[in-house]
C-alpha cells in the first residue's frame, strides 16, 4: 500500500462518512481534511460550523446517527428554555453541541483563528487526522429562490429546503483565503491522493473549490484527484442534492456531478447503476455506506483506485 | 392598608427573598424593584446578571432553593461538555439558565437595553412586579484584595470570597445614568416606602447607591425609606457579609450597616437580638426568612412599619 498524504474535500454527512472511513483505514499523519465552511453562520449570537461540527463529531464517534445532525447523548433543555424566552428556535442546537457553539465563539472573538481553535477541538476530542477549514475568512453560501436572496441556513433548515433554487453563491469566496497549512500540503510534493467526498457538489464542495488558489493547488499537487459520487442509483441519499439540480436545470445522475468537476477530476466512484454515460476514468463500486464496514470498505476501494492512477 | 408605589433595592439571594414577600402582598403595579448590576460580568462571551436573575427565578417560582441561584429542574450538559472542551467552568451555568444569557446577549448586543430586555424576560416569565437594573449603563464591582483588584465573580464564585478585602470599588458607576423607569417613579409623588432589602450593603446595594442621582432621589421622594437588616443574631445569613465587614474593620452588627445607610434610612427593621445599640428608629420582627410565609409576614411588617413612619 502506498503513502503520502490523502487530502479530502468534505461537507457535512455524506463526506462525514467517507472520513470516518479513511480515518480508519490510514494512520492519523496521513489524512487531512478540508471542510466546507461555506454553510456556517451567526445565530443567537454564535458562530456555528455545521460541517465541520459534523465532521470532528463523527471522526471521535460523537455523532448523533439518527439526525445526522448533533451529538449522540443530547439533553434539550437549553432549547426547551430559549423557546419559552421568546428566542429563536428553529435551528436546534442540544445542551452538549451548544458547549462548542459557546467556547468557538468566544475564542473567534478573542482573536484567534477557526483553524486553531477547530484544532484544539480535534485535539481534545482525540481525533488524530487534522480537519482544516477551507479558510479561516468569512465565506457564506447564499441561496436565490423566487422571492430572493436567503442565508443558507435559512433555506436549508427553516425553510426545510422548500424554496426553488436558481442560483447558489458564496459570499466573501473572493476575497478568502484558502487554509495556508492545506495550501502548504498540496504543495508539499507529498500528496498520495485527494479526495473529493460524496458530499453535495453545489453547496458542500463547489465552495471549497470557490476559494481562490485551492483549486489550482488541488489540480497541481501531483496527486490523483479522485470524486465519489453523491447519486447512488439515481437518487441522492439525503439532503436536497437531487432537488436543487432539478431545479437548476440538470439531469438527477452521478453524470451531472462528474461534469460540474471537469477537469480537476482524474477519477470517478461510481456505484454501478450509476456507471453508463460518465466519461471520466471510473471505479465501480458500492457507494452507499450503511455500516462502519462500508465506509471502511469504500475508502479502501477509493485509495486503491487513486494509486492506480498516479 | 395604604396605597402608592413601593420601591424596593434588591440584590441577590437575601434581598429577593423579601421581594417576594412583597410581591405575594402587593398588588403588581405597586411594587417596583431596583436591581443591582454591579455584580454583572462577561464570561464565556455571555453578559450574566447574576441579582436580576435571581429576582427574576424567585418571583416567577423557578428559583433552585437548594443552590440560591439558578434555576430549579436544571440540567448540566452544557457545563459538563464545555469543561471536556477546555472551556472554563468554574460559574456554573445550567442548560435552562444558560438560554436566558444567550438570548439576554444576542439582544443587547442587537442594542436593546437590559431595562428592555428584563422587562421582556418578567413578562414572558408571567412576573407583575416591574424589575429595572439600577442602570443600563455597565457598573462593575471589583474587589481590592492583598494580590490586587478582582473582579467580583472571580473573588466571590472562582475564588470562594477566600481573599482578604480591603476595598470596593464600582467601576462605571460615576457615569452611569440612573434608570429612567426607576427615576420616574421616585419622582412622581406617589411613593409609600422604599425598602431596602435584607442583601449584603456593600456589595449589592452601595452600587445601586452610588449611581449618580438614585441616592438622591430616594432620599427627597417623599416616602420614608426602610432597610431591613440581613445580619440576624450577630451573624450575616448567608454569603459573606460578617466576613466582609470583618476585613473592612467593621463590627459585625445590624447597627454597622445602619451606619453604612447613614441619613438615608428613615427607619430599620432587626431581628431582637440586634436591636440594642442602634440609634435609627426601629422596628423589631423576625427577620429570618425560612418559608414563604416568613416572607410574607416581613413583607407585612416591613410596610406597616414604614406607612407609621410617613
Amino acid at each position: 500500500m502506498s503513502s503520502g498524504l490523502v487530502v479530502a474535500l468534505s461537507g457535512g454527512v455524506g463526506g462525514a462518512k467517507l472520513a470516518l472511513g479513511l480515518s480508519r483505514v490510514l494512520p492519523a499523519e496521513e489524512l487531512l481534511i478540508v471542510a466546507n465552511t461555506g454553510d456556517d453562520f451567526e445565530h443567537l449570537g454564535l458562530t456555528i460550523c455545521p460541517d465541520i461540527d459534523t465532521l470532528t463529531y463523527t471522526l471521535a464517534g460523537l455523532d448523533n446517527p439518527a439526525t445526522g445532525w448533533g451529538r449522540r447523548d443530547e439533553t434539550w433543555s437549553f432549547m426547551e428554555t430559549i423557546a419559552t424566552l421568546g428566542g429563536e428556535d428553529w435551528f436546534r442546537l442540544g445542551d452538549r453541541d451548544l458547549a462548542l457553539h459557546v467556547e468557538r465563539t468566544r475564542r473567534l472573538r478573542a482573536g484567534e483563528s477557526l483553524s486553531q481553535v477547530t484544532a484544539d477541538v480535534c485535539r481534545r476530542l482525540g481525533i488524530g487526522p487534522r480537519v482544516l477549514p477551507m479558510s479561516d475568512d468569512r465565506v457564506r453560501t447564499r441561496v436565490r429562490c423566487d422571492s430572493g436572496w436567503l442565508d443558507f441556513q435559512d433555506y436549508f433548515v427553516r425553510q426545510q429546503c422548500r424554496p426553488v433554487v436558481r442560483e447558489l453563491a458564496f459570499t466573501g469566496a473572493a476575497d478568502a483565503r484558502p487554509q495556508p497549512e492545506a495550501l502548504a500540503a498540496l504543495a508539499g510534493g507529498n500528496v498520495r491522493a485527494v479526495v473529493i467526498c460524496p458530499s453535495n457538489p453545489f453547496i458542500s464542495i463547489e465552495p471549497i473549490l470557490a476559494v481562490p488558489g485551492l483549486r489550482a493547488a488541488l489540480a497541481s499537487c501531483g496527486a490523483p484527484v479522485v470524486a465519489v459520487s453523491p447519486i447512488v442509483g439515481g437518487r441522492a441519499i439525503k439532503g436536497p442534492t437531487a432537488k436543487m439540480m432539478q431545479e437548476l436545470g440538470l439531469e438527477v445522475s452521478s453524470a451531472t456531478v462528474a461534469k460540474r468537476y471537469g477537469a480537476l477530476l482524474d477519477g470517478y466512484v461510481v456505484d454501478a447503476d450509476d456507471a453508463p454515460g460518465i466519461e471520466a476514468r471510473l471505479h465501480v463500486a458500492p457507494t452507499l455506506m450503511t455500516t462502519l464496514e462500508d465506509r471502511e470498505t469504500l475508502a479502501r476501494a477509493v485509495l486503491g483506485f487513486a494509486d492506480k492512477l498516479r
